[in-house]
C-alpha cells in the first residue's frame, strides 16, 4: 500500500536558537538563554503541524548533541524527521538574538564555515515523496550554496508545478558566500526557482531581490509574471497583500498586537498559509488566518514552541486582536 | 613617570562560555544556559586578579555584542582590557559544554572560520609592557595559526627570559588548522616556545606533545632540558608534580573535592600558580595553594566568576578539603 502523501514538506535551514530569557536587554547583559528549535522552514513545518497538518522536513544537522536535540524536538512537535541526517564535517548552527520590542530583533548567526543544511544532496532526496506532498515549501537561502542549490532545484523540478509549491523568498545576504554564488547571482537564482513555484511569499526587500520591484502591487504582478499563481507580499505594519493570477486580491491589515518578539511570526504566518491553502479557504480568510497566527507568535517570546493551535488562532480572529496574555505556560 | 609593570599579562584565547544551568544533563536536554567569560588564558588572568594581582590580557574578540560583553566582564573582574581589540571579520567565539561530574565535560567550540584571538598581530603588541610584566603567560593554542603564532613568539622574544614566563602547554588539536601549521608541526612549535619560557605547565597529554614523554618525572626533566626552570606536570587524580632545575621537587596530592564542573579548575590553578610564584613561596606551598584554588573551582558550576578569593583558598587549605557548599551566591 503506498504511503499517504504528506500535507507539507519543507526544505532548508535548521539550527538551535538561543533566546534571552528577558526581553529588552542587550545581548552583552543577557545572563541566561533558552534553547529552541530554529530555522525558518523547520519552524514553518512546526507551525503547520500545530494546525493539524502531517508534515516533514528535509534538512541536515551537525553530528553532535544539538543535532540530536533538533531531531528530538521535531518529533515532539509532530514533524517527521526521517530526512534530517547528520553531517560529520560541520557543527549544528546556533543563532543568538537580541529582543528589543516592538521592531528590533538583531540575529547573530554561527553557521561557519558552512551550515550542514547547505549539504543537502540531490541524490539523497526522496523525490517521490517530494512530488506527492500536497504542499512543498522551500526558501531562497537554499539557493545560496551547493549542493543545496542543485538539490532544491531538483526538488522543484520533481514537483513539476503539481500541488502547491511555495517559494519563501527569504533573502539573507550574509548566507551567500562571496565568490561562488554571490549576491549578484541571487536575482537569477530566484527567477529560476520562481518558474517552478506556484506561490511566492516575501517582504518588500525580498520581492525587490526577486523581481526588482518594491511597490507591493507591482511586486505581486512581477512575481506572477515570473511564474507563480499566488503572490503574497508582507508589508509589516501595513499588512499583507495577496494577489492571485485569476484576479483575486486580498489586502489584509495586521491584527493589533503588543509585540514581544517579532522573530518566528513570519514562520507562523507560513505554516498557517499552508493550512489555509490546503483547507481550500478563500484568499481573504487564508490571509486573515495567517496574519493572526503570526501575531500570536509575535506576542510570545519563543518561536517554535510558541506556534499556535487552531483554537488560539480562531480566538484571536474572533477577538480582532492578540491580547497580551498570549504566552502559553 | 613610567607606568608600574603588571603582575600578570596573559595572551591568547577569549570567548563566551555557555554552560547548562543544570548538571548531569545531556546538551540535547539542557533548556537554559548561563553565559560566562571563557578562554583559558583570560580565565587565568581573572583568577590572578581575584587573588589580588594587577593583570591584563592580550586578546581579540568579534566586533559584536558578545565582544562588548567580554570587555565589560574583564573590567568587572578587575582585569585590564586595554589590549582586547575587536576584529570585524569574525564573530566572538562561543563554547557550549556538557557537565557530567565527576570527570566528563565535553566541549563544543564555535570558532570557525577563525577565532578573533588568532588575529593578534605582532605589530600591535605593547612589547614594552609585555617585557616589564612580572609574569607573562601564553598558551600552546596561540601557536596554532598565523598571525597569532608570530605575535606569541615576538612576545616571548621580548621577554628574553626576564621575570617569569609561563608556557601553558594547552594542547587542543582541533584548533590546529589542517595544512598551514598542522598537528605534525606542533612539537617543533612547542620546542621553539619552550626555549623562551621559564615555567611550563601541562597535563600528561600536553607534556607528551611537547617532549615525547608522558611518564611524569621524565616529562618534567624533558621540559627542563628544553629550556624552562620549572616544570609543572598535572596528573589529575594523581596530583601535581613540580620539578625545579635546582633539584627541588614537590609532589602534591589533590585536595578531596566533590566535583561539580571540572572546567576552569586548570585556569584557577594557573592564576594561583602565578600568585604563588610572585609571592616567593616555596614550591610545595605554591603547588598546594594552586591545587586548592583548582579544587574550589571544580566544586562550582561556573568558571570565571567562580575563581576563589584568597580567604577561600586559605580556608580550603586549613580544612584539607573543599566542602560541597563551595558555590558562592
Amino acid at each position: 500500500m503506498p504511503e499517504q502523501p504528506y500535507d507539507v514538506i519543507t526544505m532548508g535551514r535548521i539550527g538551535v536558537d538561543l533566546y534571552p530569557l528577558r526581553t529588552g536587554v542587550p545581548l552583552a547583559r543577557v545572563d541566561t538563554f533558552g534553547k529552541f528549535l530554529g530555522g525558518s522552514p523547520s519552524n514553518v513545518a512546526v507551525a503547520a503541524a500545530r494546525l493539524g497538518r502531517r508534515t516533514a522536513v528535509v534538512t541536515r544537522t551537525g553530528e553532535d548533541p544539538f543535532g540530536d536535540y533538533l531531531r528530538e524536538q521535531l518529533r515532539e512537535f509532530g514533524v517527521d524527521a526521517r530526512w534530517v541526517s547528520p553531517v560529520a564535517a560541520y557543527p549544528t548552527p546556533v543563532t543568538f538574538c537580541e529582543v528589543f520590542p516592538p521592531d528590533d530583533f538583531p540575529l547573530y548567526f554561527y553557521r561557519q564555515p558552512k551550515a550542514p543544511d547547505l549539504e543537502i544532496h540531490a541524490s539523497e532526496l526522496d523525490l517521490e515523496a517530494v512530488r506527492a506532498a500536497r504542499v512543498f515549501w522551500m526558501t531562497g537561502t537554499g539557493l545560496c550554496a551547493e549542493p543545496s542549490r542543485t538539490a532544491t532545484l531538483a526538488a522543484l523540478r520533481a514537483r513539476d508545478r503539481s500541488g502547491i509549491t511555495v517559494f519563501d523568498l527569504d533573502w539573507r545576504p550574509m548566507f551567500w558566500p562571496p565568490g561562488e554564488a554571490n549576491e549578484a547571482d541571487a536575482p537569477a537564482r530566484y527567477r529560476e526557482a520562481l518558474a517552478h513555484a506556484t506561490v511566492a511569499v516575501g517582504n518588500l526587500d525580498e520581492c525587490e531581490i526577486a523581481t526588482g520591484e518594491r511597490e507591493p502591487y507591482a511586486a505581486a504582478r512581477a512575481l506572477i509574471e515570473a511564474g507563480v499563481e499566488l503572490a503574497v507580499v508582507k508589508q509589516g505594519p501595513a499588512g499583507v497583500l495577496a494577489v492571485h493570477r485569476d484576479g483575486t486580491v486580498a489586502d489584509v491589515p495586521p491584527l493589533p498586537v503588543d509585540v514581544v518578539n517579532g522573530l518566528g511570526a513570519g514562520d507562523a504566518f507560513g505554516g498557517a498559509l499552508c493550512h489555509g491553502l490546503l483547507s481550500g479557504w478563500d484568499l481573504a480568510r487564508t490571509m486573515r488566518y495567517a496574519n493572526a497566527a503570526g501575531a500570536i507568535v509575535a506576542a510570545r517570546l519563543a518561536c517554535s514552541s510558541a506556534m499556535p493551535f487552531p483554537h488560539e488562532v480562531e480566538a484571536a480572529l474572533a477577538e480582532g486582536a492578540v491580547t497580551a496574555h498570549g504566552e502559553r505556560a
